[in-house]
């Protein structure tokens, strides 16, 4: 018997599938050798009573703002994963990874938890009326409203950030104000059903920290133990309070253009809402 | 001008690609809205001169051992990075998600550093001949040879860790011996040019060490910067040192018959080879 990494990770696993639908005929096709297929199976026949989560994926996402809740969420007991893509067809990460949503904006099933990475494809999202429409309709039916990076300010944009206070990647901390949002130096906020985490690896530690408010600390303590989440970074530059200035103007003069083209949407939104 | 992430995190993206071959109709098909392009090129006409990375995908990998160092290397300076597959086809990580390589093993171009992630489906590349037979005739070629995870135990199986110090995922840190390689308990090792990350998010440790090796320190730590890489994990149970007993135990018992089977396929392979 072959045993997955989701019970190495001693999880509910019997539970927890990632849903393929939709583009299910061109996966089908493609990936006949999976062995541990029980986390593929046929949304519509399956998502009755599970927890259901929807992950939004988009061209230009960062793949490391999901990677650390995709190794979590789906090993959650009784839950279901959904990629929603805003439609369904090949999306392409920051780096350039190809890789499929497992269902549409428009097919996915009702959601008990939204969740948006960041990346520089949110710069798109926060004027792509599809995609805000999404989430603010999604919203009232969702018991926990989440994000890591700049996720958040696409959240921010649909309007599910406002007096809120939450967390973003550092350069996008002053974007916040502009949705009603207040900005919070934290690796992960909590505040209400909004769980909201900063930069980038901030997903590994937002990931952990909602399986505990989930499922108790546990099972979280279990997922940190079998991701072996004891990091040793090599170096001490990994927040704008700890790096060296030159550090920090590097990033920022690098980033001029996109962090003005951000500011200048989030006023552009601002402003036609008044 | 739309700013992509790679120039966020201040490193020389203008020449950083992930190359896109092969299935490349598909993906051209799929995916036509991304602006930032530089990243999607096509393998035959760039590959000349540059720093070439393949990164070895498979069925039941674990993204997030790929996703650490998959933020850093195709922002590395006059480089470029392969997601090479054994076949052409789709791949699902171990919770399910769908993604394309962007090469096959016996399409890809000459490699100056391999690279393979862990997972639950290392068990079935153990044994795999074409797998093997791909790292051990590249290695020469190769300047770095390199893993994270259970990827140390398929670069043992291949022959290329005979009298090397090795890291891997904790509980698979008794295989190495096998293959003739002695188990170090850290992050990340470091001997000659076999580079070997611990378990799943050691990986993001891993890619900033390779990253300060070949291009210095201080781009290293602007990427760390860029990544917001200052973990507070929830918890301090990340390493079998740290965890309690009640945990180790926890994840040994979920593991019991993936451990059983990977030792049996060791031993198999120790025992053919004498």
């Amino acid at each position: 018997m072959k045993i997955t990494r989701r019970q190495l990770l001693g999880t509910g696993l019997a539970s927890s599938t990632l849903i393929l639908q939709g583009c299910a005929a061109q996966i089908t096709n493609a990936a006949p050798t999976r062995s541990e297929s029980p986390a593929i199976s046929n949304a519509t026949s399956t998502t009755a009573k599970k927890f259901q989560i929807g992950m939004v994926v988009f061209e230009g996402m960062t793949n490391l703002d999901l990677a650390g809740p995709l190794e979590i969420f789906p090993r959650l007991p009784d839950t279901q994963v959904h990629l929603i893509g805003r439609e369904n067809k090949v999306i392409h990460t920051d780096t350039g990874m190809p890789f499929l949503p497992t269902i549409s904006m428009d097919d996915a099933p009702k959601l008990d938890l939204l969740f948006i990475g960041g990346g520089d494809g949110t710069n798109t999202l926060l004027e792509d009326e599809k995609t805000l429409l999404f989430f603010a309709n999604r919203a009232p039916d969702a018991k926990w409203i989440t994000s890591v990076c700049t996720g958040a300010i696409v959240l921010g944009a649909a309007g599910l950030l406002n007096g809120y206070k939450a967390a973003t990647h550092w350069t996008a901390m002053d974007i916040l104000p502009y949705f009603g949002a207040e900005p919070v130096h934290q690796r992960v906020v909590v505040d209400r059903n909004r769980i909201t985490g900063g930069g980038v690896t901030a997903g590994i530690d937002f990931g952990l920290t909602l399986a505990a408010i989930l499922h108790g600390p546990i099972l979280a303590q279990s997922m940190q133990l079998g991701m072996e989440y004891d990091p040793q970074p090599p170096f001490n530059t990994g927040s704008p309070k700890k790096a060296s200035q030159e550090l920090i103007n590097m990033a920022l003069d690098y980033q001029a253009d996109a962090i003005q083209m951000r500011l200048a949407i989030a006023k552009r939104i601002a402003q036609r809402r008044g």
